[in-house]
């Protein structure tokens, strides 16, 4: 508990970017996907995997330079959203070419990193980016945090039938009810307080948002426990690296773009 | 010799639906995907990798469902395409759930299957729906076959240099400037008859499409490579699977399609 709430603090600076938003979080997106990028690959180091850092620090940086063209309406997202993908995927398996020194896993691996990490993040970026909407990036925010901190004090409480005791030992079925109840009741009050109009959308943004930021969660449990390491890194001292932090905003940044996409500005 | 024309022979009836372009063509790329992945996937099977063919159908059919959804104009490119990115990683990370029974690399290699085969294909199948440059679609045929067949006389008749003896033994630099050569004509000779004012575009397609042709025929050796197996199946008995020949125009399309969309299309 003490860790999670120290953990809470640490990161509060790390919030202030948040109510600048635009290029101040933009840039913030950029050094969080290279450092998460450099974290993922370093996990690999123990399986022996050797992913392109120089490919995929290129191609995360391609992808924000887009996103800034983009916004400023020099290029249309697409086709440069599908090409970076394409070229992405290429240099990728360019890196095999030297097949002696190289292993198929090298390559994929390079591709999961930029993806999972790089573009997931983006979206975080480009949420903040929007004129009307761009607000709601507190919301990835919220639901990824408050579902985390609300899970564990429910699951404290209450907590009696282990949820996937293979993955994540600790946690409970008890602990994902009061995540998801803690993070809807935590987004209806920032709707309530910033975005009355919206109110409702953001309750439903708090329930999918605590949803998927459970699976960012546990992915990362995933890949730590796969990896043989506890924590990505030590960035935080005691309190793991910066991908430990954000596994589940990587997550939620997305569906809450998606959500503002495909929901909101159809409005 | 004698398999490499054989088997342009077995290939003329496919050829024939590059006549009808369109939803014949389109149908015929949603096969040669599905195809494609599950021969991709069953290489995986001499080194224990098990990735999940369901999830990369089901992504792939979503892909293609989507270009029917764009080409009608009922749905977006934007933010359709990203979407479909983050649900067919979150999909591929969900696939390691049963952390038990899943490796790493069952989620990584159904995330390169999707990626390499499915949406590199799915351009050959968009790029036949443009009504203006539909027309290119034989564009990206005539050099990824032409760089073939024309590197394959040009190595045998002046090979004396080996290209990469690692990877593909038997290819050689004087091969491969015949078969860029050999592109660059027969692309031209297409434009000549077919797409007149645009002939010096056709040339530069013809030009790169031939490079990028020989990263792909190459991609795929290294695969089939590090999988030990000659090819990828036996679907054209004695002559490979799908993937043995479609390997260069998994590339060439996608060059074909950007050219056209970046190139083309702002004349």
């Amino acid at each position: 508990m003490k860790t999670r709430i120290i953990s809470g603090l640490v990161m509060a600076p790390l919030l202030v970017i948040l109510i600048f938003r635009g290029y101040v979080l933009y840039a913030g997106c950029i050094i969080i996907s290279l450092m998460g990028v450099y974290e993922f690959f370093r996990g690999f180091r123990e399986l022996e995997i050797k992913p392109s850092y120089p490919i995929a620090a290129v191609s995360v940086i391609c992808l924000y330079a887009m996103g800034i063209f983009m916004n400023l309406g020099i290029i249309d997202a697409h086709p440069w959203e599908s090409l970076w993908i394409f070229a992405t995927v290429v240099a990728c398996l360019l890196y095999l070419f030297k097949i002696e020194k190289r292993k198929l896993d090298d390559a994929m691996v390079t591709l999961t990193g930029i993806l999972y990490v790089g573009f997931f993040c983006f979206h975080m970026g480009m949420l903040g980016m929007n004129e009307e909407f761009g607000i709601l990036v507190w919301m990835a925010v919220i639901t990824a945090f408050g579902t985390d901190i609300c899970a564990y004090f429910a699951g404290v409480a209450l907590g009696r039938h282990k949820l996937c005791p293979v993955i994540s030992p600790k946690k409970t079925w008890e602990g994902a009810v009061g995540g998801v109840l803690g993070a809807v009741i935590l987004s209806g009050v920032f709707g309530f307080f910033f975005m009355r109009e919206y109110l409702i959308h953001c309750m439903i943004i708090g329930l999918l948002g605590s949803i998927v930021s459970m699976f960012g969660d546990l992915t990362a449990s995933i890949f730590k426990r796969k990896m043989g390491i506890k924590d990505y890194g030590n960035l935080i001292p005691g309190h793991g690296g910066i991908l430990d932090r954000f596994d589940s905003v990587l997550f939620t940044s997305p569906l809450v773009y998606y959500y503002v996409e495909l929901v909101l500005m159809q409005c």
